[in-house]
């Protein structure tokens, strides 16, 4: 209600700040049964940590989770299940600068100007390491709809600046630093290259990431507002720093005509997927696409305008280990947000109309 | 939770299907002594009705409101404000072809296995009909809002089809059929002429609506998942047809470099808006702008390939009385849903840091 | 949230006032697939509705109900079913001294300091009448309970002011004005002698009601804050003049020890039942059972001290059409409240542990 | 919404078991601008402790408080703020009886019926160790309360067992292990030589529990549902054991005349408080009287009738460190959970109507 939880059935509540003793989260709704470790989650952790590449912030965190509740014998018991994360790379020593000042593009004037006090520490609250927790809680929503449903997920850059990353195969999203879903060695090269320049510039760049959910049950979602589409708008738009959301064509749909948007069904199955999965905010089996913008890192090394909270003119320009591109690390988080709106209306679901049988449709 | 309420604290249920006797919803939580009637809400209603142009859909409704509850003596009472719209035009006489099987692009598939069961009669519950009573809701919301901190809303068509539709100015708005902002008559003819070929050729196009509320207090919106954007996002993504969000420079903020795109502060307030109003989910003081795609209309008589109920291959293909762009009304609904985040979100902060001091920041 | 809505995945909003034009409902969450009509639910207004009796109020109302929505072909859909009860005897004409003061006990002075308005006529939103959209809405969570688990509901009056009702048996409850579990004609007589004189006083008394759900299915409830004994409590204590609420053994189990207040257990079942069908917020599968304590009626013709909206004292009667037990009504509804909570909690476990297996434990 | 959150607006969500790693809770929603640290919350922590005297379970907690995050500098910044609680003396090793059969009166029967699997160590999340957290959190929802309103909170014990406690004054309550509001040394020693008594019978006992709030300002509350009182019930039968709650004149009023049970008002206020400081579900300015009733703890030493689970008949001792009357630290947790609903209900009221101007009624 107060906008730290996420989920109405699996709900998770977040807590922490990026430079505080810990950060974590409350997951209440996780059905009994399922058998869960930390060895289910670090894995998605290690994947969104920082310091993984020379593109990212090169702030030093295992990011060790630990379990303190809700999982007994090592199966969920039904009850909630708190995940812990203690922060161990905590900077703090200079923020005079940015604690008196407002970083342009930041959270930092609208925090101070909502609660009339914020934590400047690495950005406190507003800052993306606030996404762990999430990754973690995610980590158990995909095991539970993997078993239930054999749903998986996967996603990838498809746009670095203004280099367009075209898909070639979901395999090669992990043999490189930018979750790029291609091997052309050439156009990685260009990529590390744009990066290596901006770090040098003291800059930063955007990013286009698309995420897909595959074998989704038909039926999930609701018709007026809790619609599958506007609960993936509002979990993806929640990212840090994400200023657009795509489902199926998206915007290229403003220039389609009926007859060419409207996916076609035959006994075998739709055969396209304008739709991107959701027609009338309910899913239809088919694979649920979805894509976002992310905007460039508001904390850059440039030199640029701004004003003091006292409203007298100031230069402020950031120093210490920010992501010349947030971008690069956003494709789990989008996964993990994806997955913990289909969970969600997975059990919503089965609320309204009893355990779904996972018809397999054949669909594209 | 049940998918049918918008809103935490200004709280919009609604209900009714397109052919049913009667569509509306109930409003909680709106504060007591607003001076209300139905002189307030009728005329956002006729903005939103069909029939005002050959370019929609010929359905003839009057849309004519009756408040239930809620106002005692011209004045609103703190209590749920119901709303009542009497369905007058149903011709439901022939909907074998459609009730047994499914339309592309249409929510037919997915209630039928949501559910098990639907209302076919003119899309039942899926119908953008049942946008009338949110308008209807917004009305209120709106009142309030210019009351308590001047803020109003503005809406516009900014492409229709592969038609661009430059700004102009906000006073053109009213004087086409399009909610174009542009006096260009060359322009709005070749809308119209566009329009009119679809409906001959029996297909329909998408369109991409931008709305701005102005004069939005400092302050609105929660820091990790209620974030002012992701429920304008929900919001937005939750309206009929809607594909594609986007907050500010939405996809374009991709390609922006860092020291491009956060928008720089003076003592005279921000020199840009590629936030779109909001920094870190909560609002700048800043115009708060938000473009949506929508998505042809799916209902077109031109055949297409589809299955019935049992599986068995069919073409089908709409008669009756269908918008062919459905982005044409959308403008007044997209206000709608903006004014409604906005009140809800008005009320939280209340909630949470005591009365707004509508500080006015000098902003652009 | 803004407190009009009960239940979380059966939600039933309410809205309308005593002397408006209309009350009524919109409840959503409804399972799709029930056969429904408004003969399901009028039975229930019917045991409700005034006048049934001389010793209730003798407002005519016929409390007639349309549903608008939700229901196709006899069935319902899954999406909000909107219940309406236009209001016929809306008798407004003198209210003035009430408008200006307040009665003892009454919510007028609540009402007047929290909204500084309020809709004085016949007691506005705080009227006991607001009950008869809760009984509507309940009838549909009845039918639903009864075909999912044979669910059922009964409900005496245990108590009439100071007059004990001794249990005999449910046959009788309806043989009788009073809702009295007996068929002992002397305590019938003195009941109605005891509520003439009361007339003749112009005063008014309180009640005990006794409620029961029988064939709960095991498992409903949550472990911590939504125990199932925590929203019947709240379900209760929100009907009009409840003053206080037991589960099973109640405030005798003060002086009860634990050797003697535990349930014990035997492979035919439990043997007794301290618990009220719940332990540890989670239904055993014995009958729920629910004691409520009612105040006297505060509309009374007895002249009493007050004060007006100034301030000043004043003498304060009421006339018109009170009911001097609002205990004798309240059984139907106490029922309905508990079966609004039950669907909830129903659904709510199946959302987290899938369809519930009716087990039929062989329980005392 | 799965049943681990209390509060809508100041929102608490716990996690933990009795003998897991360790407890604690999420409070989102906490007005920003509060001075808070762990030594306002660890002395409420310590009144509600184990083993401060002899009548009581015997384990050997400190029940220290970490505070994870939401304050920056000693001041609350708005967001969630995690408090943590280690469990220190957990003793797991013989449950094995325990874990295969049903004490009676307990929730391991509701529990394994519910999830199929339950951590049976120490009662795991159904211990009464659970409401730690929650009088953490309400130590600062009291802070809160009393800088903006002065509310303040009182609670005793009024009945043990069969031994009423008559109330002589407040200041007594500190004076004796069973926050007896007396001073009679003869009363206190019976109470005492009773509970001795019950330890060597290995049996147990209930207690009626009394908590007021003073300085509650007029107008908390909501009309229909989320009465003040209805939220206080919900609240109070929540607490481990709680098998009825009053407010006011309680069950009481059964027997009233509406001539006496309504509280007359004058210029000065109103003269009596039959009403518990609750009118038609809203805060009268008058103190909130609450009593509760506690049952006798369940884990005693006294063989009993069970089943295992697989049905078969069983004999069930509970050995360990078990209050022999759980209602004797009662008190704290009981004012916790007022607390906790009026901060809520404060909040609530200044989103629906902004500000409350704390008008001071001259009230009995």
């Amino acid at each position: 209600m107060s906008g730290n939880s996420f989920g109405k059935l699996f709900t998770v509540t977040t807590f922490g700040e990026s430079h505080g003793p810990a950060i974590g989260c409350v997951i209440d709704g996780c059905p009994p049964g399922l058998i869960l470790s930390e060895a289910d989650i670090q894995p998605e952790l290690d994947r969104r940590k920082p310091g993984t590449s020379r593109h990212v912030t090169q702030r030093q965190e295992s990011d060790t989770v630990e379990i303190l509740s809700g999982v007994y014998q090592g199966v969920t018991t039904g009850t909630p299940i708190a995940l812990l994360i203690r922060n161990e790379d905590q900077r703090s020593k200079d923020y005079g600068n940015i604690a008196e000042s407002f970083r342009p593009g930041h959270a930092d004037y609208t925090y101070w100007h909502k609660y009339g006090v914020r934590d400047p520490r690495g950005g406190g609250r507003s800052s993306a390491r606030l996404t762990a927790p999430v990754v973690g809680a995610a980590a158990i929503a995909k095991k539970w709809l993997l078993q239930q449903y054999g749903t998986t997920f996967k996603g990838c850059m498809s746009q670095l600046g203004d280099i367009p990353v075209p898909f070639q195969s979901w395999e090669h999203v992990h043999a490189n630093p930018f979750f790029a879903a291609s091997c052309d060695a050439d156009l990685i090269a260009r990529m590390e290259e744009a990066m290596d320049q901006l770090r040098r510039d003291g800059d930063s760049i955007g990013a286009r990431i698309d995420v897909i959910a595959q074998n989704v049950p038909v039926g999930l979602g609701q018709p007026i507002y809790d619609k599958l589409d506007a609960d993936i708008a509002y979990a993806m738009m929640g990212i840090n720093a994400v200023k657009g959301v795509e489902i199926g064509a998206g915007f290229d749909s403003v220039a389609q005509k009926g007859s060419e948007h409207g996916d076609e069904l035959t006994p075998e199955g739709f055969i396209g997927n304008n739709a991107g999965g959701v027609l009338g905010g309910i899913s239809t089996g088919q694979d649920v696409k979805v894509s976002i913008a992310i905007k460039p890192t508001s904390s850059i090394r440039t030199p640029r305008r701004s004003i003091d909270k006292e409203g007298n003119p100031v230069m402020v320009e950031t120093f210490g280990r920010h992501d010349p591109c947030v971008g690069i690390r956003a494709t789990p988080i989008a996964e993990a947000m994806l997955a913990l709106v289909l969970i969600d209306h997975a059990l919503m679901h089965r609320a309204q109309c009893g355990d779904v049988s996972v018809s397999t449709p054949k669909l594209k």
